[in-house]
């Protein structure tokens, strides 16, 4: 087995610190002393003691944007789809220490409230790509574009706890149907706001829509 | 004209305070000393420099949960969309103040990281009250009540900011469209998840539905 590297055994070491004593009570020196290495190491891997907890932040959000700048997809929202997949193979590739981070976030609120501050960043991502991609500048597309960002997010976000709590051992299969069911939401409903008289109806049907639009059309006026 | 309290006092010192010399260079002894007021003084009316800002989430937060707690709406998300209302409300009535915080969030880090924090909250308590209302404990039924709270919050905020920024007059109609977008995306659609083969229309008709399923049916056997 190769040996940790420095970065690693500060972070076990401040994890383990942080279960012990508390994350508020525990110092970079106790961290760096416990791994056997000075603060100008620490310092050398972590710009800060929170750091230790989201060490790959920046580094993330910016694989994620270079994927969406490169998306071949059909529609923003499947771009985006596929963007946040990638968020949650990197935890899953974490493994124990995204476990163990959450439990640490779920109790002190100063991480938390910085995981929420995080989380936030990559709705703006989102929202931000699909307002440019649809290039339309009204204000119901920029509703539209934040109310998508909003979902995938979300959606993401129920998944990982999911996997975080130890809810499932497929987050994989569960995110990609998640995914699903939010491009499902926006799946445009022909016309019609959902106002009074309007009327959806889905069904299955392997029969071109160009043919079955007329006669249904036909079906409605000869019961008006 | 009344004189105003010594709240209000503080508030006005403390805005004009962080206007003039910055957010984190401003004291709680500068915006006493501004105001005329003492230390002691402050704090019996904020906890702290940052509650100057922000004094009401609590307050509203509770309006909100009361509001939802007497709902008579007939479902879930009319309930919650009908108490953000409450929110774009209260801010509204704050006008000036509420365009002055604005400004200073956007431009400090650590209260935007604030305000961000403190949207989550209005989400989880719809998400919790969505959950509980729909008393399904399956995990579809708990990542639907999961994007639902994302959409209503969303929606809201963005008129609200529309609002902020000057970009909209009439804040309030801007928010009940919004909600019936909302309301609208998660109408439910007949059958179906939106997998291959499934056909969505939407049409106007004074008919009722029993009537016209087994005719649309009919043509859509006899074409198969």
């Amino acid at each position: 087995m190769n040996k940790p590297s420095a970065r690693d055994r500060l972070a076990q070491a401040a994890f383990d610190l942080f279960n012990e004593s508390g994350y508020e009570q525990t110092t970079v020196d106790d961290i760096a002393e416990r791994a056997g290495l000075s603060r100008a190491t620490f310092f050398r891997n972590y710009p800060s003691k929170e750091d230790v907890i989201f060490p790959d932040h920046d580094r993330l959000i910016e694989k994620v944007r270079d994927r969406l700048r490169s998306s071949s997809h059909a529609t923003a929202l499947a771009a985006v789809s596929d963007a946040v997949r990638l968020v949650l193979l990197h935890y899953l590739d974490e493994g124990d220490l995204a476990r163990r981070r959450y439990a640490l976030t779920s109790t002190v609120p100063a991480l938390r409230e910085r995981e929420i501050v995080s989380v936030a960043r990559y709705q703006r991502l989102f929202r931000e790509f699909i307002t440019e991609w649809m290039g339309d500048s009204t204000q119901s597309a920029a509703l539209r574009a934040e109310l998508m960002a909003a979902a995938v997010v979300s959606a993401h976000n129920h998944v990982l706890r999911r996997w975080l709590r130890g809810d499932t051992t497929d987050p994989v299969r569960e995110v990609d149907e998640a995914m699903r069911q939010v491009i499902n939401l926006f799946t445009p409903r022909a016309s019609g706001s959902g106002a009074d008289g309007t009327t959806v109806i889905a069904f299955r049907t392997s029969q071109p829509l160009d043919s079955l639009l007329p006669a249904i059309q036909d079906l409605l006026e000869a019961g008006a």
